[in-house]
């Protein structure tokens, strides 16, 4: 299939509707003889979106055998891992098996790799039925496919950090990155979720950005002792910690004042409906909400800070940064504390860090 | 019910479920009693949202009797008009008929107001079952009345311009403002949907705001006649004029490429789904997109960057900035040719300009 008419953005992959963008299709093609310019990955490990995962067990009941049909018949109708509920995906690491000779993403056959584009737009063929996932995590280790286009965008995985460990951090890293560009010195900050992964990130990077303040919501005193002291280290990873109910508008405001708000800058990480109105009432006139989180709906956020007479700027939270994942690999690797909530959120999905 | 246990929130008013925002209430109290800092408004006009308009006149298939059935049948039920479908509302205009004695909002009896405030979020009564609404535009004429609390925004309407064009610009007065606020002297401003009403308005507010360049997306060549030469002036609202389809990302990039884009700042002021990737596309790295349109899907915005490598920033369209409905209706005053295209508007919903 080597052949010059190929499209940068994958739209030659795109079986139906034609003509819109791979994220945006029903069914892509993922047959596995590549263009000039695509790359083609021999896959071991899926890393599924946590809303996509959640809604999967949740409406299987947990029950292994039906988590795993609905997620190969996904795959095998859609030519890619899109959650029709969520819309969201995920991302997969593997092995460069063959690079087409107009690549221009630098990679070469052999090198382990990690996606950082969504699975919602990669094509994808599974080969071994998901037999070795027990679904009790989001990590799902298989065999199969996937193709890169020439504007795709993956990492090599580094040689001094488990892999699942890397996964779960590139994972979320535009977080991270987004955080740190928006958040100005002196600032206050509130991470909603902050005992999470993409999170714990933003958290770090808030301060790193010179916040003078960051506060952390987490729904229960078991997540607020995680972000105290994530295993046994000294140093909390932020200054206050609140524990709420981000879906409470209301509440949630009033104790993110008692704890030091309003924020400058509002990062909204947890992966439930209807924490639009508590963000906005828990920033300040003129500062900024991004919202990070996939069950995030538009126009709550549009209608919830026009309701209230909020004047604040809303982000889309882009997974896209340049340099997104360096930024991410390094607050880790730099912030022990961090580390160590990562390893044990890793532990705790079943992966092993 | 003079009480001092309000909230200036309209908490008070939320039946269900129980603390959380009115906005995100399914039911609303509109009992008439107003509290300290309320203000009762005797309705004599709705404006409906656009999206939930065309839901309802394509959900009922444009029968009159049906269309006014469902409307009467949500705000009965919910107390507001929410279309539950769209999660989207409107405004309304009245006359304000009585003022608590701590409400901060500056009102008198016996001034015609418009709601700045979505009806999404105001309790609302109607009387006269819409019996002099004929469907065929999204302004309803009716009897009834409507609550606003302390934190509501209402403007009075100008003396100077007929009540339902002030109407129609205030409705949308918070994309000019946004749009004004993001542009930057010497940019290249894209607006997709720029014969609309939001879309005009954005269009003549980035050339205020200093913009070298401004495209006007539209879907036909009727469209395109609209933005050239609205009612005979001399003047266009854009510099370049790109008839495509918004939906069909790689198609608009291309066209607004060659019109001289890509974009610095892209609006998106199109109230259909799907507009989101070539929003995306067309906007240059660094740049950013401004969703206007209530039909934007969060994610489809945020794994569309993410897939197509795009550093762009994405703002949600807040409907409220500080002096929103001023520099809207002044942009209107000033700009004949913006005037004349909002009153041929006007006049096309069924409404007397």
């Amino acid at each position: 299939m080597t052949t010059s008419s190929s499209s940068p953005l994958g739209l030659h992959r795109v079986i139906d509707p034609p003509g819109v963008l791979p994220q945006a299709a029903w069914q892509l093609d993922p047959t596995p003889a590549i263009a000039a310019d695509e790359v083609r990955i021999r896959v071991d490990r899926l890393n599924l979106d946590a809303a996509s995962y959640r809604h999967l067990r949740e409406t299987y009941a947990a029950d292994p055998d039906k988590i795993r049909a609905a997620v190969r018949e996904i795959i095998t109708t859609r030519g890619k891992m899109q959650n029709p509920a969520t819309g969201s995906g995920g991302m997969l690491t593997g092995t460069v098996e063959e690079v087409g000779p107009t690549s221009p993403l630098g990679l070469k056959p052999g090198q382990r790799i990690a996606t950082l584009v969504s699975l919602t737009l990669t094509p994808l063929a599974i080969t071994d039925g998901l037999s070795r996932w027990d679904t009790h995590s989001e990590q799902v280790p298989c065999e199969g496919h996937a193709i890169l286009f020439a504007r795709s965008i993956a990492a090599v995985l580094p040689d001094d950090l488990p892999v699942p460990l890397a996964l779960a951090v590139m994972d979320v890293c535009g977080a991270p990155a987004l955080t740190q560009r928006v958040v100005k010195r002196g600032s206050t900050a509130v991470i909603i979720g902050a005992a999470g992964k993409s999170g714990s990130l933003s958290a770090v990077a808030a301060r790193q950005a010179g916040a003078a303040k960051v506060i952390g919501v987490v729904p229960t005193e078991a997540e607020a002792e995680l972000l105290r002291n994530p295993a046994a280290t000294q140093s909390s990873l932020v200054d206050e910690i609140v524990i709420a109910d981000a879906r409470d508008p209301v509440g949630l405001a009033k104790k993110v004042e008692e704890a030091g708000g309003p924020a400058d800058v509002t990062v909204v990480c947890v992966d439930v409906p209807g924490c639009e109105g508590g963000a906005i009432l828990s920033t300040t006139q003129g500062g900024t909400v991004i919202f990070f989180s996939m069950a995030t709906s538009f126009s709550a956020a549009a209608l919830g800070a026009e309701g209230v007479a909020a004047d604040v700027t809303m982000l889309v939270g882009n997974g896209y940064v340049p340099g997104h994942a360096d930024l991410a690999l390094n607050l880790v690797r730099t912030t022990p504390a961090l580390r160590a909530l990562f390893e044990r959120r890793v532990r705790h999905e079943g992966g092993q860090p």
